[in-house]
Parts: C-alpha cells; sequence; structure tokens
C-alpha cells in the first residue's frame, strides 16, 4: 500500500528529528486545532446527523453516539491534552547503557521510536489528535483508521493536523489516514512494514484485531477485576475500596467485576455490603454460600461462565472463597490480567497475593480504579497492555520507543579477539551519553 | 495441552522462588550432567547412528549431522555454559522505579518472569541444557520441543536436567519436552498460554515459526549485513575490517553480505580488497560500476536478487554507490535489521550513517562480527531479535523478564482523586525497593 510505504519513509526522517522541532509541531497543531474549531465541529455535525439517523433506527446506541460527538469543552480537552504532551520529555534519544568493549570500542544503547505505528480506532474522532500527538513525541509515523461513522470528523481532524505539522517541518507523509474498509484488513496483514498495532474500541473490536494479525498489538480485550477481601481486612477499608473498585465508573476497563470473600469475615462483611451496593443500583450475582448469607436480598446465582465476564456496567459476582490461596488461585484462572486487589491488615499475605497474582497492576488496600496511566503518574497514556512482552500494564510515551545498538570503534576485527593470542573484552561500564 | 497447563501451573510457583534455590538447582543441573556423561554420550549415540544413514542416503547434511553430534568437549562447554549461568545475576524481581502518587499510596514497578517460554529448535541437543537454564535463572518455566533427529539425546539430557531441578526444589512441570510433530503445530496456536517462542535453527525454520504463531517471538530468521566504505575512509582500516566481516565466519547471521563502497574511493579501495578477498576463497559478485574497476578478475554480475539475500558463505555482492544518502538507502532497503557498519573518518558521517540506518546494532570503524551477546557483555545471548517491540539486537536475560506494577495503599479509593474537593497526586520519585 502506497500510504505505507510513505508513512515508512517518513518514519525514517522522523525518527532523528530533534526534540525543539517535533515540540514546534505540536505547538502548531494545537494552535491549528484552536483556530480550526468552527471547520471541525461543522465537520462532526454531518457525522453526528447521519449517526443520529442509524440510533433512531436502531442500529447504532446511544453510548456509540455520545463518543462520536465532540463539543465545545471536548475540544478543549483535546488542546489541552496537546499541550501536555508538548511537556513531556523526549522518550527517544536516551543513553540506556554504555559499555566500554575493549580500549576504543564503545557501546551504546540508545532508544528510538520503534517505526510505523498503526492506530485502528473506533466512534472518538478526538483519538486523532491525541495519539498522532503521542506518535509525533516519539518520533512514530502513524497511520490512522477510523470509523465510517466519524469519516467528517476524522478527515477534518486529520488535514489540519498533518498540515500544521508538515508546515512546521515533520516530514510529509508520516501521518496517514485510512477511509476504507478493505484498507483495514490490508493494515492487518503488513507485518513487514507496520511494527506496532494500537486499537482502541470495545472489547469485541480489539480481539477481533489481535486474532487477525501477526502485528504486536498493544492493548488488552478485557479487564475482568478482582478485589479479594482477605480474612485479616479491615472491614470499613474494604467497604470503601470495594464499594469504590466497582461503582465509581463501572465501565471502565479497571472497575471490579467479581469480589472474592474468606468465608471468616463473609458473614460480617457481605451483608452491609450487599445493602451498600444495592441502593447504588449494583445487580448482585453469588456463589451458594454468598447467596445463603444474603438469602433476605434474594440474589441470583453466578453460573461458571459470571467468573471471567467482564460485564462493564452495575452488575458484580460475588465469591466465598475458603483460603488466600483459593483466592489467588481464582483470580489467576479467570483475571485477564489486567487489575487484581487484596484488602487485609495482615503484611504477609498481601506480599503473597501481589506476588503470586500474575497481573500487570496487583494491589494492595487501594481500588483496582487506580491502574491508569495518569494516575501512576505516566504523563500519558498509550494504552493499557495485559501483554506479557515489551509494555505491561498502564503505558506511557516509553511503550512507544525501543532501542538500538551503536558501536563506535576505532578499526576493531573479531579476529583479533580470538585464537591463542587473543585480546581481552574489557566490559566497563561508561557513564558516557551518545 | 496437558503439558503446557502443568508448566503454567509451575511458572505461577517457579516466579516467586528465591535467587539461591534457582541457584542451587542451576547447581545441582551442572553436577548432573558431570555425573551422567556417559549415559548422554549413549543417547546421541543412537541418534548419531540414525542420522549418519541419512546422510549416506543424500537425506540430512554433513553441517546438520555435526551439529547433532555431541562429544566429550562439546559436554565441556555446556557445563561451562550452566556454571555461568548460575553466575549471573537474577534479572527478575528488581525495582525499575518507585512513585509516592499520594501520602501512603506508593507505586512500585518490579521486573518479574514472562511466564511461559516455548523453545523450538532443530538439531543441536545443546540448546537443551543452554535454555533451559537461561529460563530457570529468569524465572520462567519452559517448553521444549526439539527435532526429531535428537530424539533420544534430547530425552536424556531433559530428564537428567528435570530430575536434578526438582530434586533441588524447583516446582515440579516447570520444564516439559514434547517429541511428536503434531504437538508442535498445537504449541504454536497456544497463545493464551504460552508468553513467548524462541525458535533455534536454520533461517528457513525460524521463518516458518514466525509465519505460524500468533505468540510473540524473539529471533531473526535472516541476517543480510553490510559495510560502507565511505568516501573519507582509511584504506587500511576498510581492508581490515571488511575482510574481518566476511571472512573471520561466513556462516554467522553477523558476518557482511553486501559491501557498498563509495564512487569517490571504489578505484583504489577496490582492487586489493578484492585480491585478498580471492585468495582467501571468497566468490565476489558485482554491479556494474564495481566489474568495470575488477574487469581483470572477471567477476559474476550481482542481480537485484543479490541484494538482500543471505548467502552465509563465501559468497560477497559489491555495490559502488554516489553518496552516504545512498548507502543508507540502499541499507534500509535491503538490511535485515540485524547490523551494518560504516568505515570513514569523517565523524559527521559516521554519525548520519549510525542514527538513519534502522538496524539493531549499527557499527564504526568496527566488524559487523562484533552483535553478539558474549561480546556485548550481557553473559548470556538468549538470541539476537530483529524485531521492534520488546528486545532487540543481542538479547541477554532481561529479555525473558517483563515488568508488574505493585500499588500499596491504606485504603485508597479513586472517588477521593475526582470532583471539586478532589486530592492531588503528588507523583514524587522514591528510591525505596520492592
Amino acid at each position: 500500500m502506497e500510504k505505507t510505504v510513505d508513512a515508512k519513509k517518513a518514519s525514517l526522517k522522523l525518527a532523528n528529528l530533534n526534540a525543539k522541532v517535533k515540540n514546534n509541531a505540536l505547538h502548531a497543531m494545537t494552535k491549528a486545532v484552536e483556530e480550526n474549531r468552527g471547520r471541525i465541529l461543522e465537520a462532526n455535525k454531518r457525522d453526528v446527523e447521519s449517526a443520529e439517523k442509524l440510533v433512531r433506527e436502531g442500529k447504532m446506541s446511544k453510548a456509540f453516539l455520545n463518543r462520536l460527538k465532540l463539543s465545545e469543552s471536548k475540544l478543549d480537552d483535546v488542546v489541552k491534552g496537546l499541550e501536555s504532551v508538548e511537556k513531556l520529555d523526549d522518550p527517544s534519544g536516551k543513553t540506556l547503557s554504555c559499555t566500554e568493549l575493549d580500549k576504543g570500542l564503545v557501546l551504546y544503547k540508545v532508544s528510538c521510536p520503534i517505526g510505523l505505528i498503526g492506530v485502528i480506532f473506533e466512534s472518538r474522532p478526538d483519538v486523532v489528535p491525541q495519539v498522532s500527538a503521542l506518535c509525533l513525541k516519539s518520533g512514530n509515523a502513524v497511520i490512522l483508521k477510523g470509523g465510517s461513522e466519524a469519516k467528517e470528523s476524522n478527515r477534518t481532524l486529520f488535514n489540519v493536523l498533518r498540515n500544521a505539522s508538515v508546515a512546521a517541518g515533520v516530514p510529509d507523509g508520516w501521518m496517514q489516514l485510512i477511509e476504507t474498509r478493505e484498507e483495514v484488513n490490508e493494515i492487518l496483514s503488513l507485518d513487514e512494514h507496520i511494527d506496532l498495532l494500537i486499537p482502541r474500541g470495545s472489547n469485541r473490536f480489539v480481539k477481533f484485531i489481535q486474532e487477525n494479525t501477526k502485528i504486536p498489538v498493544l492493548g488488552h480485550s478485557e479487564g475482568v477485576c478482582h478485589v479479594y477481601v482477605d480474612e485479616k481486612a479491615e472491614l470499613n477499608k474494604a467497604w470503601n475500596i470495594c464499594f469504590d473498585a466497582k461503582t465509581q465508573y463501572p465501565a471502565a476497563c479497571n472497575a471490579m467485576e467479581t469480589l472474592l470473600v474468606h468465608k471468616k469475615i463473609a458473614n460480617t462483611f457481605l451483608p452491609k455490603m450487599a445493602e451498600r451496593y444495592i441502593k447504588a443500583g449494583v445487580k448482585l450475582k453469588g456463589c451458594a454460600r454468598t447467596r445463603s448469607i444474603l438469602k433476605n436480598r434474594n440474589i441470583e446465582e453466578a453460573v461458571r461462565e459470571d467468573w471471567g465476564v467482564e460485564y462493564g456496567d452495575m452488575i458484580l459476582s460475588i465469591k466465598v472463597v475458603d483460603s488466600l490461596e483459593d483466592a489467588i488461585e481464582h483470580v489467576n484462572t479467570y483475571s485477564s490480567g489486567h487489575t487484581d486487589a487484596i484488602v487485609t491488615e495482615n503484611k504477609k499475605n498481601a506480599r503473597r497475593f501481589m506476588e503470586e497474582v500474575d497481573s500487570s497492576s496487583v494491589m494492595h488496600n487501594a481500588s483496582t480504579r487506580f491502574s491508569d496511566g495518569f494516575r501512576y503518574g505516566l504523563g500519558a497514556e498509550v494504552g493499557i497492555s495485559t501483554n506479557k512482552t515489551h509494555a505491561r500494564g498502564p503505558v506511557g510515551l516509553e511503550g512507544l520507543v525501543i532501542y538500538k545498538y551503536l558501536l563506535e570503534g576505532s578499526n576493531h576485527i573479531v579476529a583479533d579477539y580470538m585464537g591463542r593470542h587473543a585480546k581481552k573484552y574489557s566490559h566497563k561500564k561508561l557513564r558516557k551519553t551518545w
């Protein structure tokens, strides 16, 4: 695909653009959004009108329409987002280590952009400025493919940002927009050219991408998060944390889906917890022991399929467990590896849970809702990854860089380090930077 | 597959085994190899006898047979390898960063094993001790699948190592051997359970693995390495480096396959270089300008397919280029992203080449043959990766770990950080370790 070839070419130049040019371009992009608010909202209005028709016909959900809709206040957030990316530290060009291999032979390990990032997203046109800023900051070229429902908005935002960045000195071609459905399938097959894919959308959408490409995918399709209330939990903390984890924003991927309770405290903990949940509108499901403790609430049975499901809604399954070990095993079986938490006053139990639970974030006496790039202080969030390689958990700009080795010699050959009179390697760590 | 389930279970326990137990087990494995030399060589003899029959029938190459054959001296290397892994630093359990999010709310980023590693390899039975030691050291469970031609050797080595490690306290199941062809295809499809695949074998073999799995693959299928002799090169250095890069060990992945020469020095550089190469038995191919300069040598034409081929042999293609830019463009078009080098006395040209060439190792006035885990001082080499994510270039033990986030709170909920009276995040870097 020509756009990919152009982007790849631009990526090689972009990789060595200095931080100042990149920041100037980010500044120009911010200004361009400010100056073109009218045009952007105008384009968005056309998308929204078509979408409203689909909502009336029952072909699109209202939530989907809300994500599609831009407003002056959403554009304020876009502008703030661009400004904050400009202020971040450039993650590329950093010397990660420096080793003298021998006299005059010095090896540098230096961070650099990954290359060409593909971003495939649904509905939200504000993804365009957000991810293109993150890619530019880290020195990566980007190919964007949004949903057809946001076609006009995406195209306008793309043109505004592309023109501003190229005028500010970013190599033309660094940012590409793809609009047809066929091109998506082509993108998924371009593992020779695209180095990393970032999908943004529903669980089903992300799962589809993950299952149909060999390009590394940064992200997670599911957030099945647990809170385990240990026998040594302080009940006030447990009520507080479990309430926050479920209800503070139930649609978020880091919201709790399953509550595990140690059998020794279930009788005292569960009734008051259930009362608070039910008052807030949470629908409860439970195992046999839970249902028996909460028998006056007459709650639904949690069947096998309930463990491991992301409701993303005001629904919660509850299970009473016999021990810390059982809790850990349940979590390692059903968790999606996103975020899980323990509430306990026993440090040993906390440590054991945190070390043995194999999830990207594991918490003690804190709500699962904290696992987020901004809350973690990463500055920006590229996404939350449940991968076991490259980047895990909330991923900041460092997830968009890799490194290369640069070896400075002065007429060094390997033959001199072989055989009977072999020269020796010193492997001395130096504090030099590239 | 039951073996995968068992290995996954064991991996969760293994992840938290302390360094001392792991080192004791490595020590026991070393001793077990020493004590079972006779049994191992006996088993290998049976494999070699069957293989020799295949060589006589022309169904197996002699090189393949050599890789299969074990000897006392190869077992010495195995023992030395195991001892050196024991001495390495444990890459897991390291606190990578610590951030106070707010008072009493502290976030640790701690390195941890990836989980379950699949290793698929051809012929060489010494892969079994080597990679199982690396996996154990880093806390990963491992599933090994060797070629049927080394069945007896692999099984014996596996039993010796597994029994010794389990007796020393490593959770049973951590190391699995797979012997049937069908099981390989199953492995490739187990992206839900296996976190990383390491293939060891021919280019074609690695390519097959890469193309038939969605599990991340650590490795490289090709090493198409270049040396560019700049117009500002000192000729003595260039002759020296180019000779080493091609001839020191031509079968290695980091040996040079294409020599690029600036037109301004081609006339003085090439004739003497060609003389040295031809004397050493290197077969030369060239572009039109090269052939004209070396017309008395009557060398073969390098056709389009020659650029981008890994000969892995005493064959070299030579191209005369007009400029540094052309050299960089040729490299970025045809290189496999493994290792490329420039020879020049001009620092600006060197820096430009090193920064603009998009390969995992880029060198200045040094032979491409240096790109190797041991030469780079990594202690052990898991493999050389041309991936753009996770690990790139020669990969040491750090390529077998990832990290997890551990958040220590004391009754912290997200709701307190929202709205009008929101508490503020401090995001203060601390020097605490987990």
